[in-house]
């Protein structure tokens, strides 16, 4: 497998000899079959594999302006949190014949960085990423590269690009408020690290919002930051835990760090709702199989990737501006948050 | 954003006079940063950032043979099957400054071919896989391209490239000889389509084996195919509970099926595991949170992923043939399983 092939690599012109059709044909097979009868792509695709020729960026970007390949950056493959909303943006672009490379930053943004300068230099014909806050120069080099860029998970009509997502702050501040509304008044809160991570941002500022609707002070939110995991959200619910006041409720970033945050509460002996209710953020398959059920914030992921991959796919093939969209968000009450005990 | 780039694209030599260093420093600053003295990376950096240069394939190709990508292809994103395992890859990866691409074929032979084809053409150094089973045209056409290639999941000496895993066939076969030393006889068996899924097969056939060595006709197993996923695991179990004679034991072929599975049990009224046991297999978080806790086979997954990257990136660097490596798997006892009903 490994030894340098010695053999001359095949060239476009050997596949269309083999084929018996012009380099034209070749071409147009690679890089939009559906505009190619299928007797002769089959003939064509048989070539390909029989001569083991591979489209080089060189060749394709002869052959068409475009690779057909669109690239992702996510913060974390982990946990599930972007799948769903990633796999309906595959397939939606699967559908126009585009192929998706993802790459995961692991929410830092010099990797993040560095991972969109790769896809870029490796032919990108435009980008999706998570979150619409980042260096300006980035943006700037993607915008003097001309590489159409799309961000999701949140909506922001100022951000720099189209944004396909939803209002995190007004989402959390739906949630904090039935929270509040249950007589809650010691709210504890872990969160994702803000600074990076404008989506966390939003989702403790709407927290202190509701509060201070409700003529709550500031000094009854205990916050924890941590890195988004389940025993991250088990480590951070014991520090809240012991602090005093004792939270009544703990209202989780992400519905990762609620799972993990409900699991330590079973370990440490407290009832959930009965001593302490527990909320989340996503509504993802954790949220719905832990018991009691997870009340949490749900989010049309699939939507939300299908509609990215729409508008994205249009900026690509017809320079269209973008379209941002505001999608939206509703609370899902389960069996985890209820009245604090008098 | 989409505006098509006017200025000129700036080259290396650009960001060698802006550092005030020779081209070739820059190149070793984008390609081996870690033989670069830290203020010379910054100073080459900080140029790069302030052109907002991008090395394309061409000039990396030139400053070395490598483009520092690899890339990998797994069936699915979604349900975290392989997240874990594929986050501890790409951190090992990224200790050696090498980024990893990844796509997802949705479990379809054939658009895993079509992006493994991309993935070459836009020049990844080497490819990750996952199973070890797909036509052999396809592994002609990367021996051919001298693309180093190794395949996780599975262990098999016999397989055409190194192979990092487990074997399927023990580990599935100790599960289900726990499952019948607890009594069980009619046995409901939840799989993967089989045919294009060597992991799916090999555990499969592990069950019969199993049944065999236990005098079981292979009349008493009730198997169901299906997509991966929470419902399809939902809608199999109902299959299986309505044919007779029905299973006092479900056994799934991961642990999202089996999650599907019990929370179906539940809702149409089935103690788990009083009237049904159900197990899985992988042992993500999903097999801890849920209620009663899932027995399953525990798979290394994030020892797999980080010396699966260790032995391709030393395919990769040193034209090594590679080492495949056989882990181990255990099975983890929760209470989904019990002895049936007398």
């Amino acid at each position: 497998m490994t030894a340098p092939s010695t053999q001359p690599t095949p060239t476009l012109a050997d596949v269309a000899r083999r084929a018996g059709v012009s380099t034209a044909t070749v071409s147009r097979c690679l890089n939009t079959p559906d505009r190619v009868i299928e007797e002769t792509r089959n003939r064509v695709l048989e070539a390909v594999r029989e001569l083991g020729y591979s489209p080089n960026f060189g060749a394709r970007a002869l052959a068409a302006k475009r690779t057909n390949t669109i690239g992702a950056v996510i913060p974390t493959m982990e946990n599930a949190i972007f799948a769903r909303g990633l796999q309906a943006f595959q397939e939606e672009l699967r559908l126009k014949g585009i192929t998706l490379l993802v790459a995961s930053s692991s929410y830092r943004a010099d990797l993040e960085e560095e991972q969109i300068r790769t896809l870029v230099a490796r032919g990108a014909d435009g980008l999706f990423l998570i979150g619409a806050h980042r260096d300006p120069a980035l943006y700037d080099f993607l915008n003097r590269r001309g590489i159409p860029t799309l961000a999701a998970w949140v909506h922001d009509p100022d951000a720099p690009v189209p944004t396909i997502g939803f209002d995190n702050h007004a989402a959390m501040l739906d949630l904090a408020r039935e929270v509040i509304a249950r007589g809650h008044r010691r709210i504890g809160v872990i969160s994702a690290e803000q600074a990076s991570n404008d989506r966390a941002r939003a989702r403790v500022a709407a927290i202190r919002a509701a509060m201070a609707e409700a003529g709550l002070g500031a000094d009854t939110l205990s916050l924890v930051e941590t890195a988004y995991g389940i025993d991250e959200g088990a480590a951070a619910f014991d520090t809240l835990m012991q602090r005093t006041p004792r939270p009544s409720v703990v209202m989780c970033g992400n519905d990762v760090l609620a799972v993990g945050a409900m699991g330590r509460a079973k370990e440490t002996g407290y009832d959930v709702p009965g001593d302490v209710s527990i909320t989340g953020f996503d509504d993802i398959e954790l949220a719905k199989v832990c018991s009691p059920g997870l009340t949490t914030v749900h989010v049309p992921h699939r939507q939300m990737g299908t509609q990215a991959a729409q508008a994205l796919v249009a900026m690509v093939a017809e320079g269209a501006p973008g379209q941002g969209q505001r999608l939206d968000t509703y609370v899902v009450l389960r069996g985890s948050l209820a009245p604090p005990r008098a």
